[in-house]
């Protein structure tokens, strides 16, 4: 099944895609970043990133999204932002009726490292060796995303895929 | 002009339509409010943010929204909620091509009551007065959404509505 992955923010949301055969078997396919610049109104930024999202999901047809969990701790300035990106995402996928799940950090550092404290860089050179990646995916938004998205394979059960019909 | 005023929230979206011949003469046309429930998946809730708004865009046709800044001294997790119902009801404005004008709540505030700290109840009886309404508009969010819409009439220049043209 193609899975996509988002780590979502209103300059930088990051995005991979994995196509996965099994729990282990799981090949990358593509990477990026959606950047949107703060010189424009926030009504263009979040359309600029519905128009690049909607071509990802054209373009590789994802049949599952996985998007981290929006983490309380920040400044609220930041909540503000990456809230207002997440809603805009989270709406172009609805929209294209694919179902979506949502994974804690800890979450993610766990399915990829089997403990839930492990840092940003062992987390991209864990990315980096499972997709069998030539280097840590780049920006760091990206590499997140593949987590992400890695993450949703380990975690999903593989008993009733059989049942997922592509849309 | 016809105007959309909006208050966002996840769980209640405040929306008033008015209908502006001048800065004076300002006829309501409708209010209400959108509702989602906490059992239901934010996917879903965002969706339905998106589909009852777009019925409210198809019916009235506002040539403007206006919608409140967000407040940033909310508590996080309530930034959040906000947030997202904000990203996803920008966004539909956004892709319906309607020019959307942010206000934050002290300004509001000016402009109807002439100073920045009214309070609450001020604002409503305002409202209701400025409107020839025979109530105070309930839900609280759906007052907030009208005092918005005439914020934005009030806010506006007048001398460049000549060029408006009806979508």
């Amino acid at each position: 099944m193609i899975v996509l992955g988002i780590d979502p923010g209103l300059s930088l949301t990051g995005w991979g895609v994995l196509e996965a055969f099994s729990r282990d078997k799981i090949n990358p396919v593509r990477y990026g970043c959606i950047k949107t610049m703060p010189s424009v109104s926030l009504m263009q930024r979040l359309q600029n990133i519905n128009a690049e999202l909607q071509s990802i999901i054209d373009k590789y047809k994802p049949e599952a999204v996985a998007i981290e969990e929006l983490f309380f701790l920040k400044a609220a300035k930041s909540v503000t932002a990456v809230g207002q990106a997440r809603g805009a995402i989270i709406l172009t996928v609805s929209l294209n009726k694919i179902p979506l799940f949502e994974y804690n950090p800890k979450r993610v550092k766990i399915a990829l490292t089997g403990y839930g404290s492990a840092d940003k860089h062992q987390m991209q050179h864990i990315v980096k060796t499972f997709l069998r990646l030539k280097e840590i995916p780049k920006p760091d938004d990206a590499a997140d995303a593949l987590a992400i998205a890695v993450c949703h394979v380990n975690t999903m059960s593989w008993n009733n895929t059989s049942t997922i019909v592509k849309s």
